[in-house]
C-alpha cells in the first residue's frame, strides 16, 4: 500500500466562519481528509502580516475558527489540525528560504501591491508583508506536501512556492522538497446578503454557527433582484443573490419552481426565501449544535489541537533535520 | 550588587582570524568579558546572506574561528560563546520583527546598496540579504543586551536595531526590550602586507595562528614607503605600513629609533622589520601554542560551545516567553 499523499492548507484566524468560508474552503478540506494525509493549520503568524499593530483578536479568533472547523466536520482523528506559531520550525525554514529567495519574485507578486492598495488603513510597507509568500512556502514544504488546495486567485502563490522549492533543491543538490501541486478547487458563487462578495468587512455575512433567528432575519432581509420592487413585478433569478443560495441548498425541482415563480411573479420573494431557509436551517442546525456541544468541552478541543501540533512538529523536525544537513550549519546537529 | 550589564557581539564565520580581526574586534571582546556579561556568537545564519549558494565552508570556518577566539583569550568561563543557528529562537524573533519593520528602514540601509555593488560576483538581490539588519536586531535584543561593541561603520545597524526595539515596545505596550547602546570601539589602523586594508579577498593577511616562518616571510616581504627604493634613500614612517604595526607592537623608544632611522636612512627596512618581528612573534607565539593545544582537545572545545549555546538558549527562551505573551499568539503558551 502506497502511503497517502500529503495535503496542506491553512486559514488566517479571522474568527467565526461564514458561509463563504464554508463553501469556499472548509467543505473541500472535509472531503480531502478522507482521501489524503491532511495538515490543516491556523495561520496566526500570517495574521500578523496585516494585523501586527492589533494582535489582540488573534487569540480569540483562533479558537472561534477551530471550533467552527470541527463543528463543520473536520475530524482530528482523520487529519492533523495545528497552530502555525506553535511549530517554531516554520520560522527557521522561513529564515533559510529568505536567504535564497530573489526579491523580484516577491515584488512581482500580484497580491502584494493589490492588498497594499486595498488595505490603506494599515501600513503594509513592512518587510514581513513583502515576505509572506516566503513564510507560506515554508508552511507548505516543511511538511513535504504534495498538494495545496487553492482557489484560482491563490495560484501565483503556489507557483512561487514551487519555484522556491525547486531553487532550494537545486542549490543544495538534494531533492529535499517535493514540488507541490496546486489542487484547483471550484469555488461556488456565494454572495453576501447585500449581493456583494461575502466578507466581514462588508458586514454582509451569514455565519455558519449563528442562531436560527438571526439567520432567518438575514435571509428574509437579503437583497433580491432590484428590478423586482413590488410583489407583482416579475424578477430575474440570474440577478438575484438568493438564487445563488438555492443552487447550493435546494433541489433541482425547487430551483425550477422558484425560478419559474420569480420570472412570472407567481411567488413572492418571501416565499422563495422560506424554501431556502428550510434547507439552510437543516444544513446549519447540526453544525451549530456540534459547536455548542464542543464549547462545553474546551479541554478536549484544546487537547486535540495540542496533539495535532505535536504531530505536525514531529514531521516538521524530520524535514528540518534534512534541511540542516543539506545546508550544513550548526554544531548541535553533529556538524 | 547590581548585575553586570549585558553585551552582545558576533562575527561571521570567515575561518582563521587575521591581525585585523584581532585588533579590530577580538581584543575588545577579551577586555569586555572581564567587566560585562558577554554573549559572543558565530553568526553562521548571517553568513548565508552572502554565501547561500556555497555554504560548504561555513562548517569548517566556524571551528577555525572559535579556536582562534579561544586561543586569543576568550574564556568560556567568563563569557557565553555560542552558535547562532543552534538557537532557533533567533529565527522566531526575526519572523516577528519582520512583521513590524518598515521596508524603507531596510532600503535606506547604507551597507545594503554598497555591498550589492561590491560583491557583484554574488546575486545579493535576495529577501534575506535585504533583511539581515532584522536578523541582526533579533540577535541583539533576544538577549536584552544593553550594549553592542561596534566600529564606526556599524553604527547605522545599531541605530536600526534601536528603532526596531523601540517600535516593538511601542506597539505591544511593554518595555520588553532594552534599547541597546552602541559601544563605539576605536579600531587601530592595521593595513595588510600590501598597504591596503587587511582582507582575505586581497590575500594580504597575517593570520594570528600561522607558523612563525610564514609570518617572518610576510613581514620581511611587506610593503614599505614606496619612495624608499634603495637602502640609502630616506623614508617617511607616516607612509609606511610597517610603522603602523610598530605603533601596535613596539615600545615608544623603539618607535622613536626606527622613525629617526627611517627618515635619515640610518637603518634599513629589514632592520626595522626585525625589531617588529620580535614583538609580533612574542605576541602571537602563545596564541599559536594555545591553538595547537586546543586542536588536540576538540571534544572539550566542542563541549564548551555546546554549554555556551545551552546558556544562550535559556536566555533567549526567557525573552521569547515575554515576547509571545506580549504579542499573544499560540496555544501551547497557555493562550
Amino acid at each position: 500500500m502506497t502511503p497517502k499523499k500529503r495535503i496542506l492548507s491553512g486559514m488566517r484566524p479571522t474568527g467565526r466562519l461564514h458561509l463563504g468560508n464554508l463553501h469556499g474552503a472548509l467543505k473541500k478540506w472535509i472531503q480531502l481528509q478522507e482521501q489524503y494525509d491532511c495538515y490543516f493549520f491556523v495561520a496566526d503568524w500570517h495574521a500578523l502580516t496585516t494585523d501586527y499593530a492589533t494582535p489582540g483578536a488573534i487569540r480569540k479568533n483562533t479558537w472561534d475558527m477551530v471550533l467552527d472547523w470541527l463543528a463543520a466536520g473536520l475530524n482530528p482523528e482523520r487529519c492533523t489540525v495545528f497552530i502555525q506559531s506553535d511549530v517554531k520550525e516554520h520560522a527557521e525554514l522561513y529564515l533559510l528560504l529568505a536567504m535564497i529567495t530573489p526579491l523580484p519574485w516577491l515584488e512581482r507578486n500580484p497580491t502584494y501591491k493589490e492588498q497594499q492598495q486595498q488595505l490603506t488603513a494599515k501600513d503594509l510597507s513592512t518587510y514581513g508583508f513583502l515576505g509572506y509568500p516566503v513564510l507560506q512556502a515554508a508552511d507548505i514544504i516543511i511538511y513535504r506536501a504534495h498538494g495545496v488546495p487553492v482557489g484560482k486567485d491563490q495560484l501565483p502563490h503556489v507557483e512561487l512556492t514551487r519555484e522556491i522549492a525547486r531553487r532550494f533543491n537545486h542549490l543544495y543538490e538534494k531533492e529535499i522538497f517535493p514540488v507541490p501541486d496546486a489542487l484547483l478547487t471550484e469555488v461556488p458563487v456565494l454572495p453576501g446578503t447585500d449581493g456583494r462578495k461575502m466578507s466581514k468587512s462588508y458586514d454582509n455575512c451569514i455565519y455558519i454557527t449563528e442562531p436560527e433567528d438571526t439567520v432567518r432575519k438575514k435571509i428574509l432581509q437579503m437583497m433580491t433582484d432590484p428590478a423586482r420592487a413590488r410583489r407583482t413585478d416579475p424578477g430575474d433569478p440570474a440577478k438575484c443573490p438568493v438564487f445563488d443560495y438555492h443552487k447550493l441548498y435546494s433541489t433541482a425541482e425547487e430551483m425550477d419552481r422558484v425560478s419559474e415563480g420569480c420570472r412570472t411573479a407567481g411567488i413572492g420573494c418571501v416565499d422563495c426565501k422560506k424554501i431556502l431557509l428550510e434547507h439552510i436551517m437543516a444544513h446549519l442546525g447540526p453544525i451549530r449544535q456540534r459547536r455548542e456541544a464542543m464549547e462545553k468541552e474546551m479541554d478536549t478541543v484544546r487537547q486535540m489541537v495540542l496533539d495535532g501540533t505535536a504531530r505536525a512538529r514531529e514531521e516538521a523536525r524530520k524535514t528540518m533535520d534534512l534541511v540542516r544537513s543539506a545546508v550544513g550549519l550548526g554544531v548541535e546537529n553533529g556538524i
